[in-house]
């Protein structure tokens, strides 16, 4: 199949390499033209602009966006979208939020494009060689790639899971369990390390994966960690977070489901990139007005 | 190796077999006469008293416990015990409190009598077929048994994992992690449920395990019970506990580690088996009493 593949960041180049290994006749393009250069020396053509990405396609085309989620994902879809046509079919491949996949969706529909919402998990790993793939939209514009996320996907490892926003959704709510999961793992280390036992963490993740319970790719990601730095010493405990755990947490509230352990581990994000912060302060002092408890300096 | 194994539970009466099946030379007692009679029907040579258990044993004589924590395996430790002399070797494969192990070990050490802590994670198809085990105690003493560990555990599935205590305190935290990746796991599907779209939990749980980031055994377990039952209609969401996420909490608050995800699972699963709550009423009649918002009747 030909295809037509925009953005060539960490995901978009290992999935650019991905499709030509399957035999899938790709074009791709980026903005950034080191990129171009690279993918173009793995033996993949390039297109010098968008438009001559789309006009290199046939109907019904197909055009994979691999971008940042937010403004470039709508820039981007937007440039697309005004070189297409009735029949076409535009896969939106990045961490988009499911509500505006339904606003551009509805927008697309109304010029009879098809947008097809596609999660995608495995990390860069994933999209080299077998993604992890979460779909949603119109039933006929899925029938007509479905070869291609087959190809793509490690074995069983693609989805078609119905009306339009329902991959983003999936998606979505993939990484807000995942953020629980890895809150989960992070307190229990951190559980075994100020015991008054001495634990080896490479050889604790590698028991935790032969047999137990918490067997998991995560631990797995730990095991490989650990092996790397054992006590974690060259990396500070701030965690970041890219969105998709903050909009679990905004839909369970809109939808009133009490999903605390999700939300606490979002919460504990964004106190882990501060060094000091104001409800300490407003505690602390509270403390000293009406008990004369002492208060740490700020320095 | 000879080992007298006290306890025909779900999880000693697999780990017998497994035993026998290695070419172990396993003596069995149990108090419940029917799990005797069934394990002797199996080939396996049993005891009709503890302590005709531990006379057919030559020294150092190994005696695996795996009866349930607290009380009774106080009971039959003290018992075993009493038979035993310096040199010999118990094993203390239930779930006991790390605490409770470092004091009957410092008891035990005073005889000359070695106890072992052996975690155990994988469940009955793991005591059956291959154990995930995690070892505290004297090195002497494991280097003892250390055949009997590779051979009941799965590859790379069991770890020595330092002084007395430190076994069952790894296998508690563990189980804590577990409660976390669990009620993670239970939030997400349940923001898939309320949400717009129709998902086919079976096939959710497939596709996560193929290729995603929260790939687990949990989400393989949630491939069968979503198999055998499409929406759990015939589950109530009473989530019990035994003891091991209480106690990761208890240690947590000890050490004063923030462990808000671990602590969260553990109140969710006390939530669950109540049908209605007195926090419940005393909120909604100051509601009431402020604010004239409406309350709910008893039934």
């Amino acid at each position: 199949m030909k295809i037509g593949l925009v953005g060539l960041g960490k995901m978009g180049y290992n999935l650019a390499l991905n499709m030509k290994e399957k035999g899938h006749d790709v074009i791709a393009n980026d903005v950034n033209k080191e990129s171009m250069e690279a993918i173009s020396k793995e033996g993949i053509t390039t297109a010098p602009s968008v438009k001559e990405l789309v006009d290199s396609l046939q109907s019904p085309k197909v055009v994979w966006l691999m971008v940042p989620a937010g403004n470039i994902t709508e820039q981007v879809l937007t440039e697309v979208s005004g070189y297409l046509s009735e029949g076409d079919i535009i896969i939106d491949g990045g961490n988009s939020n499911y509500k505006d996949t339904l606003r551009r969706g509805q927008s697309l529909k109304e010029k009879g494009i098809y947008l097809l919402d596609c999660g995608t998990s495995g990390g860069m790993e994933g999209a080299r060689n077998g993604l992890c793939a979460m779909i949603g939209g119109e039933q006929e514009a899925f029938s007509h790639v479905e070869k291609l996320f087959a190809d793509l996907s490690v074995e069983n490892g693609y989805l078609y899971t119905g009306k339009p926003g329902s991959g983003h959704y999936l998606k979505m709510v993939h990484n807000g369990i995942e953020y629980g999961m890895m809150q989960a793992l992070a307190e229990g280390y951190e559980i075994l390390d100020k015991s008054e036992f001495d634990y080896d963490y490479k050889e604790v993740s590698r028991v935790f994966n032969n047999g137990s319970v918490i067997r998991s790719w995560l631990v797995e990601l730990l095991e490989n960690a650990f092996s790397k730095d054992p006590k974690l010493e060259t990396i500070r405990g701030v965690m970041n977070s890219s969105g998709e755990g903050k909009w679990t947490v905004e839909t369970a509230l809109d939808l009133e489901v009490a999903a605390p352990v999700i939300t606490m581990s979002l919460l504990m994000r964004y106190r882990s990139q501060e060094n000091d912060t104001f409800h300490g302060k407003v505690v602390a002092a509270l403390r000293n007005e009406f008990g004369g408890h002492a208060t740490v300096k700020s320095e």
